[in-house]
C-alpha cells in the first residue's frame, strides 16, 4: 500500500500538512493517494542523515558498495507487477515499455556495481619517492578518485525508473560513495514510493548507514530548498531548459558553488545526405517515423530538426514521413503540463514565418499530443532562433538548404545538443567530412546512418552535450562515466601504508589498473 | 626591445589611447615601459582569429601539438636573461627564484608534450558492435576527449613564469587542442610580453593556425570582456578569492555558461601532533619558518594555520617559530596591492578578540612584508570566521587546542583548502585516523610530515580543492590531470573508419591505452 510519506533515511516522516497527488493521463483524473510535502524541518533531518551516513559510507570498499546496488536492483525486481501497474497508471505509457525500462534501470544498476568491483574507475595514480633526486628528493603521491558528499537527484518525468529514484543519478552517486537524496517527480510520487522502498529494504540486508538514501515529496521550492542546502555537495536533474537552468542558477550562487548535472533535452538534428536518400527515402521515411514518436516524442534524443538540400529524394522523404506520421494515432502525454506544452511550442513554431506545415495536428483529445511535421527553407532557419528550440512531443521540422555550402551555415547555427546525426552513403560521408567536423563541436554522440533515439548503456556512451544539452559537457549522464559526475582526486603526500586506502597500497591489493610512475600496472 | 602591443595572433596591435606600466616592487617605481590597454575591437580580432585556429589546431595530431609545445620551451629558454631580469624588476623576487621557476615552466610544458606523444590521456572506449544481439543489436560506439575551444587564461601575480602566460593553464589548454587568449597579470606585462613571444615564435617555427595563442593587456573590465565573450569556452585563473569569485559568477550569468577553473588560494592548516613535536619542535619550527616565508609568503600553499594540542612542546614550537620568522629581513612583495592588503589583512586578524601576537610585525618599510605569528585559542577560532580567512603574505597563527576532541572539531570547521598537513609520528598519525579521515573532506592534498609549499609536477598531483581553494574540486592545475579541465568526450556511433580519429581507430596506430569491450588494451 502506497502510504504517502517521506523518507528520511529508513524512517518514515509525514510533518507537513498540505499534500500533492498524481494524475492518470490517460483519464486525466486525481489517484487517490495523498502525498505529503516535505517541511523544511525533514529537508534539515534528512541532510543531517545524509552527512552521518557520508562518514560511514564513504569508507566502504568497493565491494560493499556493489552489494547494495546488486541488493537494489533485486529488490526493484522484487516489486513486481505493482511497480509497472503503478507506473503505467503515473505515466500513461505502455506496460511493455516498462517491462524493458526495469531492465534497463536494474541492468545499469549492476553495471555500476561491476564497475566497483572491477576497482579501477578510482583512476589510481602513483609517483613513488626519489629521496636522492636532485636539486630536490621527490616524495611519494598517491592519487584516487574520492565522493564528493551528498547528492540532490531530480526525479524526470520521462523516465520514471531509468532517470529517477534508482535512475542512472543515484545509481552513479550512490556508486561513488555520496549518499543521495531524491526529489521525486511530481507526476510520479507513487513509483517514486515503490522504488525508494526497494532501495531502502536492499540498504537494510546489506547494512548500509541510515541516511545513504532519502526520498523527498514536494514541488519546486522544495527542489530548489534541496539544492541550496548547504551540506548538497552536487545536482543530478534532466528535464526542462527551464527548470534546469533555474537549478544551476540557484547552485552557483550558493556561498559554497556545487556541481549541477542538468540534462535539459535538443533536438538532436539528423542531416540527410543526398545519395541515402535517394537509395531509400521511404525506408528512412519509417525509421524517423518510428524515432519522432518513440515514447510519444516524450524522449530526449527524439529528432526535432531533419535537414537536407531542397531535391526530389528530399520532398519522397518529407511527404512519406508526412503520411507515416498521420497515421500515428494520438495518445496522452505525460501529463497535463506537457501536453499543454506540447500543443503551445508545437503552434509557436508553426505560426512563425516561412514555416509550411506538412502534416497538420490531427484532433487531440484529452491530454493526447498528435504527431505533426513541419519543413521550413534554411534560408528562413537561418534567420530565426525559435526554430530550434525543443517541442517536447512528436513533432519534427524539416529544413531544407539549398547546397552544401547552406548545410554547413545550419550546422554552424545549432545550439549544444546531445546527439547529432548524419544519414550518408560511406563516399558521401567522406565527402561531408568538413560538416561533420562542425557537427561534432556540437553535439556528445555523432550517430550514422540511426536514429537517436536509443542509448546504449556502456562504457563508451556519451549521454551529454554543449550547453544548453546540458549545464556541463564534460561528463556523461549514461553508462560508467557518469560516476565521475560525483568524484574528485585526493593526493596523499608521503602517507604511511596503513593509512592508505586499498587501492593506493603498495601491494595493489585489489589488483586495479593504476598509472604508476607513469605506466600503466595491474 | 620591449613594446608594449598585444598580440592578436601573430599580430602586433595597439588599437587603444589609454596603457598601463608596471612597476618595480623594490623601488616602488614605475618601469619606463607603456602596455596599451586593449579594445573591444581587438578583443573581438583575437577571438576570430582563436575560432580560426581552433578549427586547424584540434585536427593536428598529439605528436605536432608536441612538437609545438617543445618548441614553446625551447623559445623560453632562448629568452635567456633578459626574461629572468625583467621578470626580477617586475615582481622583485631573486633571480635565483626564476631560474627555478623557468626550470619548472619549461618542464611542465615538456610533460604535457609528453603527454600527447604517449596519445593515451583522450582516454578512448571502444565498444564494438554486436548486430546479433538480442533483443535489439548493439551499436558500435567509439569515445575520446576532444577540446572545449578557446580558453582564457589570466595570468598571476606570484608565478610570472609558472601561472602565468606559458604557465600550467596555458600548457595544458594548448594541449588539449584549445587555443589560448592570455589575459596579461598587470604586474608583469613585460615578462608576459617576452614570453608570448616566445610562445608565436614557436607557433610559427612549428607552422601552427595564426590565432591558436594571443596575449592582451588590460585591467579588470578586459578580463571580464573575455570572461563574457561568446566564443570563450573556459576560463583557467590563479588569484584572489575576490577576483576569482566575480569571474566565476561573470561565467555562470553568461547565455552559455562556461567552465571557471579557479585557484583562489587556501590557509593550508597543519596539525602538528605531540609526539611528533616532542621529538623536536625546533626543528619543526625551523621547517615552518622556511615554509611561511617561502615566495615571502606569497605562495598558495604557505600554512597559515598551525594547529596542536596546549603542551610544552606546543609552547616550544611556537616560541621557536616566533624566534625564526622574527630574525626574516621583511623583503618586498610582489607590489603595491599585496604589500597594502597583507598589512590590512594581518592588522585585521590580530585586532580580532583573543588573538595573542607572538611576533610583532617589524618595521616595513616600502613595499615590504615583515613575518609575523600570532597565537589563538581553538575555542575562539571555533566561534569567529575571519580567523581562517587567507592573509597573503608570510603570516600564520598557532591554534591551540585543549584536547584531540577540539582539534578534531576545529577540522571540521575549517574551509575547502588546496592542502591539509599531518604532523605525527606513524603511531600517532594512525592513532587520529578519525582526525585524518576529516581533514581529507577539506583538501585536495593530503601531506604527512612535511611542510605544504613545494608542488610536484607528475600525474598524481592534485592542485586543487574544495570551494573556496578552487572553484572546481574535480581537477587539478598541476600535473598532467590539468588538461581533462579543457576537453570533453564525445561518442561516435557507427562512425566508419576513415571519419574517426586515429586514436579510435581498429587497428589503434598510435598504440594507445584504450577500454575495448570493458578491458583495457595497448
Amino acid at each position: 500500500m502506497i502510504e504517502g510519506k517521506n523518507f528520511i533515511g529508513a524512517t518514515y516522516s509525514k510533518k507537513g500538512d498540505s499534500f500533492l497527488q498524481a494524475s492518470n493521463p490517460k483519464t486525466n483524473k486525481l489517484l487517490p493517494e495523498k502525498f505529503y510535502i516535505t517541511t523544511s524541518q525533514e529537508i534539515e533531518q534528512a541532510f543531517k542523515k545524509a552527512g552521518s551516513a557520508f562518514d560511514q559510507y564513504k569508507n566502504l570498499s568497493g565491494a560493499k558498495k556493489a552489494d547494495f546496488l546488486e541488493a537494489i536492483a533485486e529488490e526493484i525486481l522484487n516489486l513486481g507487477d505493482e511497480l509497472i501497474q503503478r507506473a503505467v497508471a503515473e505515466s500513461g505509457l505502455p506496460e511493455g515499455r516498462f517491462q524493458g525500462e526495469r531492465g534497463r534501470t536494474v541492468n545499469q544498476i549492476k553495471m555500476f556495481a561491476g564497475l566497483l568491483r572491477d576497482g579501477s574507475w578510482v583512476d589510481a595514480r602513483i609517483d613513488r619517492a626519489q629521496p636522492d633526486r636532485e636539486p630536490l628528493p621527490k616524495a611519494d603521491i598517491r592519487n584516487m578518485l574520492f565522493p564528493l558528499g551528498p547528492v540532490v537527484v531530480f526525479g524526470a518525468s520521462n523516465f520514471p525508473l531509468a532517470f529517477s529514484t534508482a535512475g542512472g543519478d543515484t545509481a552513479s552517486a550512490l556508486a561513488a560513495g555520496c549518499p543521495v537524496i531524491v526529489k521525486s517527480h511530481e507526476s510520479h510520487p507513487g513509483t517514486n514510493e515503490l522504488v525508494s522502498r526497494a532501495i531502502l529494504k536492499a540498504a537494510e540486508r546489506t547494512g548500509m548507514p541510515d541516511g545513504v538514501f532519502s526520498s523527498l515529496n514536494g514541488k519546486a521550492d522544495v527542489g530548489e530548498k534541496l539544492v541550496k542546502h548547504p551540506s548538497a555537495k552536487a545536482v543530478g536533474f534532466t528535464g526542462s531548459f527551464a527548470a534546469g537552468t533555474a537549478i544551476f542558477k540557484n547552485a552557483a550562487a550558493r556561498d559554497e558553488p556545487i556541481p549541477v548535472y542538468a540534462e535539459m533535452g535538443s533536438v538532436n538534428p539528423v542531416f540527410l545526405l543526398d545519395e541515402k536518400l535517394s537509395s531509400g527515402a521511404e525506408s528512412i521515411a519509417e525509421t524517423y517515423a518510428g524515432s519522432v514518436t518513440l515514447g510519444k516524442g516524450q524522449f530526449c534524443t527524439n529528432p526535432g530538426l531533419l535537414i537536407g538540400i531542397e531535391s526530389d529524394n528530399l520532398n519522397t522523404f518529407a511527404k512519406n514521413l508526412g503520411e507515416k506520421l498521420a497515421e500515428y494515432t494520438p495518445d496522452c502525454m505525460l501529463n497535463e503540463g506537457v501536453a499543454k506544452n506540447y500543443r503551445a511550442q508545437r503552434k509557436e513554431i508553426l505560426s512563425q514565418d516561412g514555416v509550411e506545415v506538412i502534416t497538420s495536428p490531427a484532433d487531440e483529445p484529452g491530454l493526447t499530443g498528435a504527431a505533426s511535421l513541419a519543413a521550413v527553407k534554411a534560408s528562413v532557419f537561418l534567420e530565426n532562433d525559435e526554430l530550434q528550440e525543443e517541442v517536447f512531443g512528436p513533432f519534427t521540422i524539416v529544413v531544407k538548404c539549398k547546397d552544401s555550402s547552406e548545410m554547413e551555415k545550419v550546422a554552424k547555427k545549432l545550439n549544444g545538443q546531445l546527439t547529432i546525426t548524419f544519414m550518408g552513403t560511406e563516399k558521401e560521408l567522406i565527402a561531408h567530412a568538413p560538416l561533420i567536423n562542425i557537427g561534432r563541436e556540437k553535439a556528445g554522440r555523432v550517430i550514422f546512418n540511426n536514429a537517436p533515439t536509443g542509448v546504449e548503456v556502456c562504457p563508451s556512451m556519451q549521454h551529454g552535450g554543449p550547453f544548453p544539452a546540458t549545464t556541463d559537457s564534460k561528463f556523461t549522464s549514461v553508462g560508467t562515466g557518469a560516476i565521475r559526475r560525483f568524484a574528485r582526486p585526493i593526493a596523499f603526500q608521503d602517507c604511511p601504508e596503513e593509512l592508505l586506502p586499498d587501492e593506493l597500497k603498495d601491494s595493489n591489493p585489489l589488483g586495479i589498473y593504476r598509472l604508476v610512475d607513469g605506466e600503466f600496472e595491474n
